[in-house]
Order: C-alpha cells, then sequence, then structure tokens
C-alpha cells in the first residue's frame, strides 16, 4: 500500500530521478503525491513525463511534500536548505544525499523545526540495486527511519549507522562501483589476452561479477567458504586465485576503503 | 510457452538442480517432462519435491528425454556415455556440463547417432544468474542451439563459442566467482578497517559488487566510462581508484583469468 506523504525532490538529477521511479515503480507513492523542481527545465520535463509533479522552486517544493530529498550538489545543500528553512514545520522531514554535509550543517541550514536524516546511496540506485546507509539526526526517530526503510528497499537495500561511520560507508559502497567497474574491466581484457572477443568477455565479466554477488546475498554463506566450494584441488580456479593473492589484491582493496574514507573524512571537516 | 522436448539429468547434484529448476521456473519445460536418475536416493528426492520425474538408472533417462544433461563428475562422464550409447538416436541432444571433456571424447563415448553440445555455466546458475558458453559438437545445428540459447536464459546468460575458447570462458567465468567472492570478502574487511560492523560491512560491499555489475549489464556502457563518472575532481573515489592501481590489481585479474585459463588447457589434454 502507497504511504500517502508526500515527497519532494529539490534537484532533480539522475539519483534523485532513479529514486523517485524506483519508490513509484515499487508502489511505494503515487505519482502524483511526488514533487519536484529543478533549474534545468529538461529534468523537470522528465519526471514530468512519469508522472510526478514539477513544481517551480525550491519553496513550492516544501510547500507541497513533507518529505523533501535534498538532491543538490553538497556545496549548495546550506544555501538551499535556509531558502526553505521559514516554511519548514515538525511534520517535515529533511533527507540529504549530499556526501559531506554533516547533520550539524543540515540543523543549523534547515533551522530547528524539520527532522533530518543523512543518507548515503550509491549509484547502481539507477537499476534498483543501491547499497546504502542513512544516520538520523535532529528530530528524526524510528518512525522516520522505518518510512526511509521501506522507500530505500524498494531501489535497493539501506542500513541505519552513525554518522561517524559515514565516512566509512562512503569509502565502501559510495566510492565501491568504480572498483568494480575497474575488476570489470580488468577481468574483461583477461578474457580477451586469453582469446575470447571483447564483447563476449565482457558480457561474461559483468554477468559473473552479478551472479556471484548474487549467490553471497542470497545464500548467505561467507564469501571465503563459497570460494572454498568452487576450487578444486590442482584445478583452474585455484590457479586463477592464487594470482589475485600474489598480487596482495586483498590488501589492495582494504587500502581502497580507507583511503576513500580518509578522504570522506578530510572533505566533512 | 514450455517446450514438449522431455528433459533427463544424468547426475542430480546441485547444478543439475539449479538448470532443472530455473527451466520449470521460467516455464521453459512442464516439470513431468523432466527427469533425473542419480545413486543418491535422497538427491532424487529433491527431484521429485519439485514435480520432476526420478527414474532408476541412466538408461531409463535416455529413454525417457531427448535432451539430456550429463551432470556427473568429468572422469564418469565417458562411462555414462558408453552405457547410454546403445539407447541414442538422432533424436538426442546430449548436453555435457563437464568440465574439461572435449567434443571428441563426447562423440567417440555417445556413439555415431546422438548430437553433441558442451556447455561451461557457472555457480551462480543456483541463484538464476549464471554466465556460461556453449560449442556445439557433432551433428548439433542452429535449432539445437536455439533450444539451449532459450533454456539457459532461464537461469541466466550463455554465450556461443568455439571450442578452442572454452578454456578462455573457464578461466574467466568458470573461475571467476571464487575472484569475486574473494573481493567481497576484501572489500568487507576494509570497511571494517574503516569501521563499520561485520554485517554491515559484508552486505554493503555484496550489494554494490551486484548493483555496479547490474549498471554495467543494463547501460551497456563501457565500465571505463561509468568509472569515470563517479571519481570526482579530488574526491573519495580516486582515492580508492588510486590504491587498486598502485597493486596492478588490473594486471592481477589478467594474470588470473590467463593462468586459470592456461591450467584448463592442461587438465583438457
Amino acid at each position: 500500500m502507497p504511504t500517502e506523504t508526500k515527497i519532494g525532490f529539490i534537484g532533480a538529477g539522475q539519483m534523485a530521478e532513479a529514486l523517485a521511479r524506483g519508490f513509484i515503480n515499487q508502489n511505494m507513492v503515487e505519482a502524483e503525491h511526488v514533487f519536484c523542481t529543478d533549474p534545468v527545465e529538461a529534468r523537470k520535463e522528465v519526471f514530468r513525463s512519469f508522472g510526478t509533479v514539477p513544481v517551480d522552486g525550491n519553496i513550492a517544493v516544501a510547500e507541497a511534500a513533507e518529505v523533501i530529498f535534498i538532491a543538490v550538489k553538497p556545496q549548495y545543500v546550506p544555501v538551499v536548505l535556509r531558502e526553505i528553512s521559514p516554511k519548514l514545520t515538525e511534520k517535515h522531514l529533511i533527507v540529504s544525499i549530499a556526501a559531506g554535509v554533516t547533520l550539524a550543517v543540515l540543523t543549523e541550514a534547515a533551522g530547528p523545526k524539520a527532522k533530518i536524516i543523512r543518507v548515503m546511496p550509491n549509484t547502481p540506485c539507477l537499476v534498483g540495486e543501491t547499497a546504502a546507509a542513512m544516520c538520523l539526526g535532529h528530530g528524526a526517530g524510528s518512525a522516520d527511519a522505518d518510512l526511509l526503510q521501506r522507500l530505500f528497499e524498494s531501489v535497493g537495500r539501506i542500513f541505519r549507522v552513525d554518522e561517524k561511520l559515514l565516512s566509512a560507508v562512503t569509502g565502501l559502497s559510495g566510492s565501491g562501483p568504480a572498483y568494480i567497474f575497474l575488476v570489470i574491466e580488468a577481468l574483461s581484457d583477461g578474457g580477451v589476452r586469453a582469446g575470447l572477443p571483447r564483447d563476449v568477455a565482457q558480457a561474461l565479466a559483468a554477468q559473473t561479477v552479478l551472479g556471484s554477488a548474487k549467490l553471497v546475498l542470497e545464500t548467505g554463506k561467507h564469501p571465503g567458504a563459497l570460494k572454498d566450494m568452487v576450487t578444486s584441488p590442482a584445478g583452474t580456479t585455484i590457479a586463477g586465485v592464487h594470482e589475485l593473492e600474489k598480487a596482495g589484491i586483498r590488501a589492495a582493496f582494504m587500502n581502497a576503503v580507507t583511503a576513500a574514507s580518509a578522504r570522506a573524512d578530510e572533505l566533512a571537516e
């Protein structure tokens, strides 16, 4: 059953579109209960095309919706919140998806009335498979968390963490898609090196990555145990695994997550 | 519309079960048109539980079905084929999913009548997302290839390649799940290193891997282009990517695929 809550988007970019389409497609909200605004008229037309209601200006969104997604570039978030601040009431829930903009900054800019939640989604949101985390801020309670949980489970998965862990989330799932794109490209190159046509190699690589992750998620088995199950003695797989271990790829991925996490801490300062 | 073709499984292990369930769930074949045998009675009971028809012995499968999946361990494949050989006709299509058993060996053991196809699936078949390849052997034509294409698209994706490329496929998609399990474990470790609880880190890691691969498959964009789209100047993601490049992970994955592929060549000799 769709929520009666009206949902607004300030900023109607790709991530906002992915969220709005996901919520509507999964019957979490009716399209006519979704409002948006954007300085680019073409983006409003895209939102109109799937039944949502574009309005003119940020204040109009605050007047139309109770849950307001702030989906503008991080540097504009405080500006937008200060603009709509006079219209915000205790019924408003501000959901910021801006990287590095802290709850303290959001609260200061939005004023004391609205409830606040920060979310760190990632780009697979565009295909309904985001890995996201949220942290509750000023005034937000478990009913708000439940609402966000239901909304985000229509476009992937979401976990609740303390704000201090959002940098770690940024380093892992926020930045992680880039690491996996690189892996898919390298696996494709390996397939081409071994003789496969590029299109077959890339499709096999991407499909293998997808299927393996799904196997972890659906079986609930430890990835190490799943690795053990497919490595026959003196077989092909352990020969490949050996090469990855020789290169220290475990440490490399840990370094990637911790370096990106540290950079997120720096940017949030 | 389900095919009228009767499908048999010699060997009713996990991969056979994943295939049979996929074909039936996707309405490719009716359960009562699927036959199987296995020396382990419990496996036959599993197959009976979803409506298929267990029979006693390999010859009974050959008598009941036209498309026969050979899903026993590689060393038993020639034995099984020699046993059923007297029952095989021009209407039979033998589909071997055994690694390293060549078309020449299959043809020699099955005799001159049956049509033969080799398939290299991978374990995400168990969750309906296999990345597979097939090569046509003795007597098999485009109608047989089309049938296998339809069947396998109910449990993932399949590509047609020359037999000489099956080792490359083995090195990439056959062995690839193990590489990705290792990546998911390492990303989880990175998340834990950065402060996340283990369960959140592993779920974010696996979901990020799944979503990123789906983004490659559904957008059809080059993984390099997708990587570029998410790497902001001096941002978190490029900091993580830098660590992966410092460790040479591209070469490591290419080495993994080529080493596993070379091992597959050795084993097929």
